[in-house]
């Protein structure tokens, strides 16, 4: 076993490109992802699970058809499946996202910010 | 929709068992758990799946048959299922744990610092 902890800093030091959310651990068929955001996403929606973000630095709006919750540095929040949603930061913020191997970040909509998946650093 | 994100701190606010896991949002069949740390655990391993540790503050010790990891706030280790580990936490630590709904605390071994499953706070 490799004994290393996964330090999220250190993680956040090694890439700059927003949106395009790099893998750093694996439990059963889950990943963890760190990503860096700024500006508005796209409207999506994952089918076939529910998605976590976790902010580690800054702020997070996460808009949805009938509402929209705020997240700061420290709070989470359960995206339901099938549940379209946009996420949104004014300034920059860094995030951990949480979701099965596999989930593509822009979910149903593919656009220019469809990142390449499973890209670990 | 519930439009309220959880927030780590306001969830730690709320209780101060040590080793007795509080559910705080679940993902599909996964639940996020915040539990309060000291002192040593017991032996133990979880046949079936891998665990996620996050922690969010202080510092906490994964001993292994054959090492050990050490965390502090910022860092996670997915301890491999199947694999006996033993947390231990010199003074206080707050930790994240994200697992399989259903999974006992000290798993295989059944201990007076077995707790009560699935508690929501």
């Amino acid at each position: 076993m490799n004994f290393k902890p996964v330090n999220f800093n250190e993680k956040f030091s090694k890439f700059d490109d927003l949106w395009s959310p790099k893998v750093i651990a694996e439990m059963n068929d889950y990943q963890f992802k760190t990503v860096k955001v700024q500006g508005d996403f796209v409207w999506h929606k994952h089918e076939d699970t529910d998605e976590v973000f976790i902010v580690l630095e800054g702020e997070l709006i996460i808009e949805f058809r009938d509402g929209e919750v705020a997240l700061k540095a420290g709070e989470m929040f359960v995206v339901p499946k099938n549940t379209e949603h946009k996420p949104y930061a004014k300034t920059q913020a860094s995030l951990l996202l949480i979701e099965p191997r596999g989930v593509i970040n822009t979910g149903d909509a593919k656009s220019e910010k469809t990142a390449e998946n499973d890209v670990w650093i």
